[in-house]
Formats: structure tokens, C-alpha cells, sequence
């Protein structure tokens, strides 16, 4: 398999991911709320998360609808979380995806709200009524098991937990350990979700599930040291978002803590660390989550 | 049985409701982001969706542990929503059962993001990890079933999207008919969503779940009802949030639309009809449902 190979497939993908977002992000929700759900999800981001989940599926052989609602549940939940930390009271940011943010665009509480409706959003794609075609079911079993992948990967102990601890570290110092939890938790939860709920569409052995989850982690802060990389060397219309805004909060990042080349270094150490989890994971089609780990840190934007 | 009788019953629920929400709403997530959360759910409010969730529950003989998860989960969605809608960017209201509101007493960012986590934790607590009792397990499929009820009343088509019609209904005339399908989301959907959660919890027919229905809209809309009431004839002591509010920010109510006395008796007709579903219904013990709808209409807080 080629990159080529690889933008072929992904670009299949992701036109699955947007029909079905399109179709599921409702256009006529009331007063509103359905625009500003729809202008915070649809045709922007790199959707790195349902190609995880997709990825997954693929090299566990798993069934082709629950991963798509896997992938499109994920970005879900990713979306809100951006909507609301752009907000005046959090990050104050004006500029995502290359457009305005939400709350600039259509105000504050609409922000929250819609925002809010993302969330349980999530929840509904992840639980559909009974299907007009048999193979589009979702075993109850499997929508259970999705749900609370996803639930604990978006609250407390995950990305709500890492937005916190972000918050409360502004001009303080983090230690390596310190901050690496924090992004744990902040990104690192659910880039690992997508990963596992992706696995789950399929049946594999524990010790297959347990390499994916090395994969997701190792995945998810190299993700993260790059984000720190780029956030200082690249300009804010490449970025399609604010650039230097960790640096102008004083925020601890990977770049202030060991050095801009020791974080690149960094991040390629943690690519090799998910790539050899992939070759213990005896999965029989890891090429797409190969490739994934690549892009994470040869990205530019 | 009297009413004493489910002043006893109620008491008992609701021990147990605090106990699995002391134990489910981690003191110890990161960065104070537990002690915000369980101040916004812990020691307040009526707890009227967790009775009618284990009173419905009781009514069809469900099962006790996936009951109470579904109580508590119901009861975390709506914390959820009073300290996001407390916000300054919505009610801005600094008065809640009682205490100043989570943003005042922790700041708008640490009550955005514990709002997010308590509804990520009511998925949580729906997709429990397999229990060391066997007794504690829940079906994936009931499992799968809560979360989508509770998804769907939470999000654009339910209290999201009332939320919504509210916002941009402020100081515009509402007629009837928008008046009651704006709280038939805001307020009514999770209402109703506590009543079939409960009722899910059991194995009951077509027509009474369709009767359950008919009671939990009934009784949803009773509720607001007496909320507008409850506005214009309270002081804000006796409600424990701020009185007179939705006349202040020109609001349409029930009240402004229909005048205070017309107000209560269409409540009490709502109630009338709540009775006459539960009697439709043929379940074998709906006493506590009959007593809770007295209650909402004759509650003077």
C-alpha cells in the first residue's frame, strides 16, 4: 500500500462521514440550534478521529455501519468540546477551522446550547431505532459497549478532566509527568476511544485489544506534542486557528518543557511506539493505522 | 396507602439515589472539576425525575439496579442543564436550590466544563462496567435502550431545543400552542424520559407504554404550569432560586398567556388526565405515579 493508496481511501471515508453527519445533525432542530450544530461539525476539520475509528474497524474486520456511527459519535463529541472551549470564558477564540467560532458567529448561549446538543447528539447516532435494512443493526450489545467507551472517554476521567486540569494550570508550571497527564486526558482520551471503538465493530482477543489501546495512546500524545510544535512554528492561517496562543497564555506545552527539536524527536519516538504496537497486535489489515500514525506527526497544520 | 405512606417510600428512594450519586460523582476527578460537579448534584433540589423514574420502575416491577441508574442519570442530565442555564450567557441567575450557582461559587469556566462532565457521567453511569454481583447487571439491551431515551430527551429534539426556543422567544409573543411545544422540550421531554427509563426497566406491553406516555407528557407540562404559577406567587426564599424571573426578562408563561386562575386549573386538568392514563394503563401498582402527579400540581415550591 502507497500514501497514494492511503488518500484514496481516506477521501472514500470521509465522504461517508460527512453524508452521514449531514443527515444525522438535524437542519431543522428549533430557533436555530440546528445552524449552529451544523456550521460547528460539517465540512471542516481533519476528521483524524473517524479515521481512526474507521481504521480500526477495517483491521479488525468490523461491521461497516456501527463504525461509521463510531466515527461520526467521536467527531461529535470532539466538535463540542471545541465549541465550547473557543467560548468568551474559556480559550476566548475567534477563529476555528478557518472561520469564525461558533459563539462569535452566532452568540454565546446558542454556542453552549448547541454545543450541548452535540453531546447527546453523540449518544443518539451511537443508538439508532430499529433500521429499515437488517444490515444496517447494530447489535444492543455493541451500542451498550460504544456508548460507554465514549462516555468515559468525554467526561471526568477523559477529555472534561484534561480541559480542567488545563484551566487550573495556566502560568504554572507542569512537569513532564504533569503535563503529560494532562493531555492524557484532554485529547489523548478521545483519540484512544475512536481507536477502540472503531475495535470494538469487530471480535478480537484481549491481546489484540490491548496493543490497539498502546497504539491509541501512543497515537494520542504525539498527537498532542506535535499540536505544541506546530502551535509555535506555524502562522494562524495554515493552522486555521489562533497560533502562539499557548505561549501568549503562558500554558506549559511539550516545546517550553524540553525544547522545540526534543518534542519533534519526541513525537517520532511515540509514532515507532504505536507502529511496533500494531505489529504485536497480529491484526491482519493494520496498513490504514499505520499510515495514520504517520500523518499524526508529519502533519503540518 | 396515604400520602404518608409515600412520604415513607420517597424518603427511602431518595437515600438510596444520594447514595449512588455520592458514590458515582467522583470527589477526586482533576482539578476541582469532582467537587463542582458534586456540588451541583448532591443535597438539592426536589428529585422529582429520580421518583418518577423508580416509581414508573415500581409501577411495571423493573429491575431495582438499572433502575436507580436510570434515576440517577436522569437526575444528572438535569443538574446538567441548571448550571449551564445559569450561566451568565443564559438566565444569569446566581441563586439554585438555595446556594449561589455553580459559576458563582466556582467561576464560568469550571461550571461549563462540570456541566459537560455530569452529562458524559449520566452515559457513564447507564454503561456500567460488569459488576462484582451478578444481581447488579444490566442487559446490554436495556443498557443500549436508557442511553437512547435519555440521548433523545437530552439533545435538539428534546430539552436542547426547548432551550433554544426559549432563548429566542425572550420578550416576543409566544401563542399557546408554541408556548406548550417549547416546555414540551425544555422541561417535558426529560420528565417524560424519567418515566420510561423506569418503565424500560421492566417488561410491560404496547398500550401501557403508551399509556406511560400519555401520564409522562401530562404530567410535564402540569409541571411547568405550576412553575410559571410559582414565579409570580412566591418569594424567592420559598422557591430557593430567584422569584419572578420569567416576568422580569418578559418572558411568555402560562400565566401571562392565561391569566393565574386559568393557569392552576389547567394544571389540574393535566393532572386529571395524568390519573386517567395510569388507570388506562392497567399496570398492577401506578399508586406512587397517582401521588407524584398530586404532588407536582400541589407543590408550593
Amino acid at each position: 500500500m502507497t500514501v497514494a493508496d492511503f488518500d484514496a481511501w481516506a477521501r472514500t471515508q470521509l465522504v461517508a462521514v460527512e453524508d452521514c453527519l449531514s443527515l444525522w445533525v438535524p437542519a431543522d432542530a428549533p430557533a436555530g440550534l440546528g445552524t449552529a450544530m451544523r456550521y460547528a461539525v460539517l465540512d471542516g476539520g481533519k476528521r483524524l478521529r473517524p479515521l481512526l475509528a474507521l481504521a480500526a474497524a477495517h483491521a479488525v474486520g468490523g461491521r461497516r455501519m456501527a463504525s461509521l456511527r463510531a466515527a461520526c459519535a467521536v467527531e461529535l463529541i470532539h466538535a463540542y468540546s471545541l465549541v465550547h472551549d473557543d467560548m468568551p470564558c474559556m480559550d476566548n477564540d475567534v477563529l476555528r477551522r478557518g472561520k469564525p467560532t461558533v459563539h462569535v458567529q452566532f452568540g454565546e448561549a446558542p454556542a453552549m446550547l448547541a454545543g450541548d446538543a452535540m453531546q447527546a447528539l453523540a449518544f443518539e447516532v451511537l443508538t439508532p431505532d430499529s433500521p429499515a435494512h437488517p444490515d444496517e443493526a447494530i447489535p444492543a450489545a455493541l451500542q451498550a459497549r460504544l456508548c460507554g467507551l465514549l462516555a468515559r472517554a468525554a467526561g471526568h476521567a477523559g477529555m472534561a478532566g484534561g480541559q480542567a486540569i488545563d484551566l487550573a494550570s495556566v502560568g504554572r508550571p507542569l512537569d513532564e509527568h504533569s503535563l503529560r497527564d494532562m493531555h492524557h486526558r484532554k485529547t489523548g482520551a478521545l483519540l484512544r476511544a475512536s481507536v477502540m471503538m472503531g475495535a470494538a465493530c469487530g471480535d478480537i482477543d484481549a491481546a489484540a485489544w490491548s496493543a490497539l489501546e498502546v497504539y491509541g495512546d501512543s497515537i494520542g500524545l504525539a498527537f498532542q506534542v506535535i499540536d505544541d510544535v506546530l502551535d509555535v512554528t506555524q502562522e494562524s492561517d495554515q493552522l486555521g486557528k489562533t497560533a502562539g496562543k499557548d505561549v501568549d497564555a503562558n500554558k506549559p506545552t511539550y516545546v517550553s518543557l524540553m525544547g522545540l527539536d526534543a518534542a519533534r524527536r519526541h513525537a517520532f519516538e511515540l509514532r515507532d511506539q504505536a507502529q511496533s504496537a500494531l505489529t504485536r497486535s497480529a491484526l491482519r489489515d493494520t496498513v490504514w493505522l499505520s499510515l495514520l500514525a504517520d500523518k499524526v506527526v508529519e502533519r503540518d497544520r
